[in-house]
């Protein structure tokens, strides 16, 4: 039986492929130091798992296709600190950032638009894409200018009759990159300019270090219509399991489109919603205590990698992720050598190849993403074993 | 700005698309019975909430994509209990039957292939098969045969150098019925005869009447490579808001593929995942009360329903729905009535018009879907209710 063309051609997730092949290194007694993956150690709120310990309802039951009504309330609340005004209609929840794209997506383009993005980008765009039918068109940026947006001429090269909206992601995955309000007004024109959506992926808005501040789309004047944010819990309160997401738009056709699609799957899990609640109840010096810590973990990251001279790389300015030009031809292949053969001290360190961040065929091979989201002694010894083995590697 | 045609285009739940009306008449003080709904009213096991709170683990991280490990191998256990040998890697644990059922197009069918569907049908399957790009091809099932699997020169008749898969419903959302071993294997051999997969939503397994047993496609021999089911927690232990399903096949190609899909969504959620082991791994006993109860539910509504001669409909030999041709001529008319207009000492009744279960235009028009998963005194009520109704909307 031959399987559908997609399934067969959708990418595999580059941070997630070699997965298996980490858990044969650990089965041999390896220790593996993930940089591969964002999956923070910071705690997970204890209000997250009371509020679910509190839940009396007997019956586990389907909830609100677009989310529970208080979940809504406190997400409003949230955004109100930052003098985001929304109403509970501009949300819908959806299970997980994952799910939150690709509602977007669904609800931008039909099978063969095309939608433009930054590269490198956030991998999982690529898959939702091929499931959506969109066709992901590629404008590099360069890590000489921190990653920031090309020039909008680039992004004029790639217009085509079926481009239906530009993607952004700020603070950035994998470059670390936090755009300033300038050039996210003149993407803001340029999508204004050529009837397009604008679509940020911002779920990691409370990341920004050195005291900068996120600017959001959802603040451009004279946008409304256009944009679409989209949301996660995972890294802002550092529950990835949860798969809790949101999609965020004042187009009313659009909330109604994507509140059909959510209608089709039902409802997002119902107590992972009631935990969330908890989570967006805190206040907001929650986040100082956090980002103290990030901040730091990015200072010994980017420190010791800096220290070899062929390392190149842009300190970040927000998110948990550095993406790393190294000394090598093939990101993967070292990859997969650091897991299968490398080890110091019976342990090693897992990366993420830069390539799946590229749709431009060729690019990105010899850059790896990694992030910073171990404590820092760990950190620190997992970025010391990269040194070693890049040694190694290249002897 | 204009949305996607497939936003503009999909169908609303037939089963959702009335709760905002139904919401207004709750305001307006008036008790409404949802029979419009499976959402069973039976409670939770205790055990899956219990394991919810015995997870220990301080950050609620990212699981495995294709979910986790114990409880895959819960599942195998349960499945043994039937004499249907499985192994972990044929289980990609799903966010929900519905994502399970968006898994399992995707992996059989590009955009533009067909899949062929006895029909009425679960309407959901038409809302994934937009969104993947698929086309749902009906044969029509009759209810004077109790909505069996139309003859095989009727799936003949739709196949098309485009389809891929067959998919069954069994225990059957909406009707009820149960497929026969005969049945199934004699649309296993067409199957196999034409090369398309069988896919299979047996989510309502455990629910079957009169000492009825449920048969599952698993079940075939000589068809492994094709057959692959859609499973759920939802139904089986009163967990809908859970959100965890399951893709269940022996096809290694179409498990790869599926993981990728997987992967590009991360995970499904962990603490209900965690909350599922707890269930699975009751004894098979659970099932008993649960099923007595059911049955005494569907004697109820039957017998009531039938006490009129102008509702015709078969006695369900499993699941929890009927599926009713009441003497009206527009059932979504007629349901928005009963929410909108009708009341009984301050009480109405929510149905699911029967238009939506259907992909032939016109059919079911004058059918309603009646869930019963409402306890007896409430369920006598409604069904009472419902008679009352057809009298007033009749005059």
């Amino acid at each position: 039986m031959n399987i559908s063309q997609r399934a067969q051609n959708i990418q595999e997730s580059p941070i997630r492929k070699l997965t298996a092949i980490a858990n044969a290194a650990k089965k041999r007694g390896t220790t593996v130091y993930h940089l591969n993956i964002g999956q923070p150690d910071i705690h997970t709120p204890e209000v997250f798992y009371q509020k679910i310990y509190d839940y009396e309802e007997k019956v586990l039951s389907y909830g609100p296709s677009d989310g529970l009504e208080a979940l809504k309330v406190a997400m409003v609340n949230y955004f109100a600190f930052f003098e985001i005004i929304l109403e509970p209609k501009n949300i819908v929840i959806a299970t997980g950032g994952s799910e939150a794209i690709s509602f977007a997506f669904n609800a931008v383009g039909d099978p063969g638009d095309e939608v433009i993005v930054s590269e490198p980008f956030y991998t999982n765009y690529s898959g939702y894409a091929s499931q959506c039918g969109l066709k992901i068109v590629p404008v590099t940026a360069k890590a000489e200018n921190g990653f920031h947006l090309p020039a909008i001429s680039e992004f004029e090269q790639k217009l085509s009759p079926r481009t239906r909206a530009v993607l952004l992601c700020s603070p950035n995955n994998p470059t670390g990159t936090v755009y300033t309000p300038d050039e996210l007004r003149a993407i803001g024109d340029f999508a204004r300019k050529h009837d397009l959506f604008l679509i940020a992926d911002e779920v990691y808005k409370e990341f920004t270090y050195d005291g900068k501040v996120h600017f959001s789309v959802l603040q451009l004047s004279g946008l409304e219509d256009r944009v679409i944010v989209v949301d996660s819990i995972s890294k802002r309160y550092s529950a990835c399991g949860a798969r809790i997401g949101a999609v965020i738009s004042r187009n009313e056709s659009v909330m109604k489109g994507i509140t059909k699609f959510a209608q089709a799957r039902l409802c997002p899990p119902t107590l992972e919603q009631v935990g969330a609640i908890g989570a967006y109840e805190l206040p907001h010096d929650y986040f100082k205590e956090v980002m103290a810590e990030y901040q730091k973990r990015r200072d010994i990251l980017y420190s010791i990698l800096t220290s070899r001279q062929e390392i190149i790389l842009q300190k970040p300015e927000g998110a948990f992720y550095i993406m790393a030009k190294l000394p090598i031809a093939d990101g993967e292949i070292f990859a997969r050598w650091l897991l299968n053969e490398f080890s110091d001290n019976n342990e090693t360190v897992m990366i993420a190849p830069g390539e799946g961040f590229y749709k431009t065929p060729g690019r990105g091979k010899d850059e790896v993403r990694l992030a910073y989201v171990i404590e820092t002694p760990k950190l620190e010894r997992a970025a010391r074993l990269l040194l070693l083995a890049l040694d190694q590697f290249k002897g």
